[in-house]
């Protein structure tokens, strides 16, 4: 194996070279013993039979006298036979069968007379009413084969067939090894170039997930010996060892090289995308895997190659334990035809039937993670998928809980975000779920059946209206309705103190000043397009006019970074990040409901959720708002 | 509330009474503030927010030098801009921005000349490769709304996002009383009469599932005054209080006087089967419930009472957690119409539907539950359900895992739970679930398309051949394959020394002698009823003929106890319970292949497994098995 060198081994050869020779040098589990009660949701390591059985002894089944079936043959209506009360027993239910008895007659068919004996106008059949010894379970019967899953209802049986300890199979020890010389352990005030270390974190979450047990050692800086005597310690102490990152081809990656000099490097560079700086190894017969440190390629390794070792620690199969399900693409992916791809896609429901869109495909973008729904498979050897295109996505969420999310894509408001908190906390069954791609963006989104509400604050030039000539315009043929929302405050957020002097949009164009713009498509790009028009200021002498962030808050984040000085936004966003604030205007923010969406359960909670005293008590803590009568319908326009 | 009187109240108005009485008196969830890395699976109590922005600095995207934009602009091919040394700054992917650039170009776009200056052929764009503050979280942005859960990618969200602990909603406190005066701890060797406490163990396995903690307090006698004292400390302790069981309304039913003295009790008595002496009671405004004592009754309240106060207590929705699939039923269920019923069944996937068989109805039977892969629900006021009727039933296993079981139902031997151990051993994805209905029953099964194969050994009277004769009857239009299993020893088991001196069929009715027998349409039954006949002997003289057992180990189990004295079985049974055995013939013990199921993965991997070294091995062991060519087809049937 060479170093500087990276292969490009596609992933189900990697996946099956990795595991023949791990299953080659004996990687197999080990299994423990342990208490009964303890053992729900472990794996037995072997078949469990039982030691009693249960029931343990023959009890009544029924509140009555136990007798010795033969002393009541003959028995009928007409000629009842007598028992003396010492050939009875009175028993309760669960009682132990006297000695000398066969069967119970049910203290109903019992006439007792008063010298204590006991008067039977029937026969009683052996062994009737009684709960025999193993009704239950049977000494020596197979409780459990091996390597199933034990369920609380097994417990009990375990326990009921006098089973007090269970051999499963020992939860495989995971070592995670964090390294770089700028990785630091998190803290809510990191220096300038630290990166937080939050990927142990994440993987030994997702390792616990899938019943692992994990121990992350401290973090190695960027030197070979450190990285390989951590490894070396992992590896004597763990079951599998993960080493994280380093794990390139670059001057400063030793993962590799650490890999090697304890082992065997199985594989070094893995056709997938995010991931492929992925390292397999075998040190001490153990999987030692080095797992690229953008957290979306060391996720992606994660759940490709590190997961299925643990399910062949549990000889567990994975097939079928992934839900699928048909979307539509909202848009376009293109990739390459080097790698399997695996983009992370929202997902929608409206209208009957999912829509997919792809997430920020950049591997170093947690969130993305967090905010994806499912994840789309793009084969090797093909270039994407176009818009339009029915895919078939692997949920990361359930698809009863996305059935039940509102679906909200337009322009941005943080009070999205609290409309989102406010509409589950009230409905536990509703999720909102929103997407920022600005208000043109949000009508293309309803035009296509994609979106049950838009955001949208479209001013049009010639009258100063909002909103109304957009909608005429792309909904010639009708079918929506514009619900009022808020009003809120644009204007220019500057460094506290203003330090440029920005006193008008005038002011934009200063030497030396950068300004921060929204995207194309925004209302609010549309706005400062529209206001410096108005005010003949040519954009193109505002340094960073071209700079686009696609929310108010990211405008506001880079001014409070120093990255920039000036930028459009409202008001909340400057409040934020404490920015000063030059208002503009005040615009209106509504909402476009399609018919389509008019009478859906989410869009009824929805407006529930603006109609509330809560609603107006958070917009006014967040500040900037204007509240009239926010789930009021300006304006229907119905289908032609 | 009258003591000594259950009402009747349909599940739905009991939960609903219960829900508005708990909330009214303010139950609800309390929360804590855990460190983030710990709060995977955890459900957030309120909404979490960025307080960095991730990244927290402006970073270089590439490798490359950073520069100002502003100095690039109008860079051509033809007329290069040339920064000295001291205009750029060689950076490396991550490396923070340095102060004043606001740009940077990859490696390759620059010529470096040896005076330390770089040539570049065009102009930077501000911002151009440059991962900016906030591009995955922006400070202030809402990372999680309320009442969600926290998946692995959300603890690195919430790293990134400078977050260090949450406040998540605690888990309830569940404290399980045990109450009875025959309850003893879990033990292998119980005294006659005792019943061991395992449901403590199960009903916290099913708390700790959906999300709860548990506490069990140690066993109370049926004493009033200490069921009081021990439930009056579990209200001050948790959150939730089982009292397990005394709820019926019995003389030593002690439990809901308990509830009624600390509290109130809203209902006794739910139109459930089984599960129908409850008791939903509340104290300290807490919910104490009263549970049944027999295992599947209290199962059923935890399923249908308590796991729906946690779900409350989470403000989480149970909708669509439940999977259900259509079924088949093979054989009907008579239900009574005053009660709800939940019936356990088994289901089976044959021939592309599943098919739904009843389990023992027996609210003591732990085992079913255990066994159970589905529940049938039976509306009240409806009177069952048909043979052949179609229903709906709740999944207690995976759908996928039921098509890759491979259905086993006819005549019992150990030998098909040590296939079922052995087959999924050595295939990860496949089960065999195995049904003792007797040879009959495995043949009706096999013609109604409900088994991949039946244990088969019916012997013809006339000719002494096993099952030809009987599959020629009951298979005239042929499709079937009889497939060649073992030769097992069939004779009279007794207790060990034989102290009744059986030394042949003809001493089984002997006075005196306590005969256990096997149930009609059993194989075993057939050849008893034959050798009688042979011998000459009415079985109608025989003492226990027709008590019936289902199973060899059940007979065996009998006998070992001393409730019976002799029984016919295999030699294996006898064994693994230390009887004496009488051998009385070898039988041929087959298997019943019907074609639609022949060529399908579990078949042959049925067989696969029959005709490894490792079965003959295991039949060895177990003893009283002859072994040919198991796997081998003695005669295929074919379909006319």
């Amino acid at each position: 194996m060479l170093f500087g060198y990276l292969s490009n081994t596609p992933l189900s050869e990697a996946r099956e070279n990795y595991t023949s020779a791990l299953l080659k040098c004996g990687f197999t589990s080990s299994k423990e013993n342990i208490e009964v009660f303890k053992s729900s949701g472990r794996m037995t390591a072997s078949a469990v039979y039982a030691r009693i059985s249960a029931p343990h002894y023959n009890a009544s089944a029924m509140d009555g006298i136990a007798v010795s079936a033969n002393e009541t043959f003959g028995a009928t209506e007409t000629t009842p036979v007598i028992l003396n009360k010492d050939s009875f027993t009175v028993v309760d239910t669960g009682d132990p069968l006297p000695e000398g008895c066969d069967a119970v007659i049910m203290i109903e068919d019992v006439v007792m007379r008063e010298n204590g004996s006991a008067s039977l106008y029937a026969p009683a059949s052996p062994w009737q009413h009684i709960r025999q010894i193993g009704e239950d379970i049977c000494a020596g019967e197979m409780i459990l084969p091996s390597f199933t899953k034990i369920t609380p209802a097994a417990v009990g049986a375990m326990i009921a067939g006098g089973v007090r300890s269970v051999d499963v199979i020992k939860k495989p020890l995971v070592g995670i090894i964090p390294t770089g010389d700028e990785i630091v352990p998190p803290t809510a005030d990191p220096k300038e170039g630290d990166i937080l270390e939050f990927n142990s974190s994440v993987f030994s979450a997702m390792l616990k997930e899938c019943g692992a047990d994990t121990v992350t050692y401290p973090i190695c800086p960027d030197e070979f010996d450190i990285i390989r005597e951590t490894a070396e310690k992992a590896v004597s102490e763990c079951d599998i060892v993960i080493i994280n990152a380093g794990s390139s081809a670059g001057r400063e990656d030793y993962t590799c090289g650490a890999v090697s000099s304890l082992g065997e490097v199985i594989c070094h560079g893995i056709a997938v995308k995010p991931g492929k700086p992925a390292i397999l190894g075998i040190c001490s017969n153990k999987p030692v895997i080095g797992v690229p440190g953008y957290p979306v390629s060391g996720i992606i390794i994660l759940e490709e190659i590190i997961k299925p070792l643990v399910d062949l620690w549990f000889n567990r199969s994975n097939d079928g334990a992934e839900e699928y399900i048909d979307a539509v693409m909202s848009r376009s992916v293109v990739s390459g035809l080097k790698y399997r791809e695996f983009v992370r896609v929202r997902l929608g429901y409206v209208n009957g039937r999912f829509a997919a869109t792809p997430l920020n495909r950049g591997a170093g973008v947690v969130s993305s993670f967090m905010k994806a729904d499912g994840i789309l498979e793009i084969p090797r050897n093909s270039e994407g998928v176009e818009a339009g295109e029915k895919v078939r996505v692997r949920l990361l969420r359930s698809e009863e809980e996305l059935k039940n999310t509102l679906v909200a894509i337009g322009s941005h408001d943080p009070l999205l975000d609290e409309a989102a908190d406010m509409i589950h906390r009230r409905f536990n069954d509703t999720y909102l779920s929103s997407n920022h791609v600005g208000s043109m963006g949000g009508i293309t989104a309803v035009k296509r059946g994609e979106a049950h509400v838009a955001g949208t604050h479209l001013l049009n030039e010639a009258d100063g209206v909002y909103n109304d000539a957009y909608i005429k315009k792309y909904f010639q043929s009708g079918g929506v309705r514009l619900v009022e929302c808020v009003g809120r405050t644009q204007g220019i957020m500057m460094k506290s103190g203003n330090p440029l002097n920005i006193s008008s949009i005038k002011d934009l164009n200063k030497k030396g000043l950068r300004y921060v713009n929204r995207q194309k498509g925004s209302g609010t790009r549309v706005l400062i397009d529209y206001l410096c028009k108005k005010e003949n200021i040519d954009t193109s002498e505002i340094y960073g006019y071209d700079r686009e962030e696609y929310t108010h808050t990211s405008v506001a984040a880079q001014i409070a970074s120093g990255s920039a000085d000036a930028g459009m936004g409202i008001y909340s966003a400057a409040k934020l990040y404490g920015l000063d604030f030059l208002p503009i205007c005040t615009e209106q923010y509504d909402l476009l409901i399609p018919d389509y969406a008019w009478e859906t359960e989410q869009v009824k909670k929805l407006l529930e959720v603006l109609k509330s005293d809560e609603f107006k008590n958070r917009l006014a803590e967040m500040g900037g708002y204007t509240v009239e009568s926010p789930g009021r319908v300006r304006k229907h326009y119905e289908a032609k």
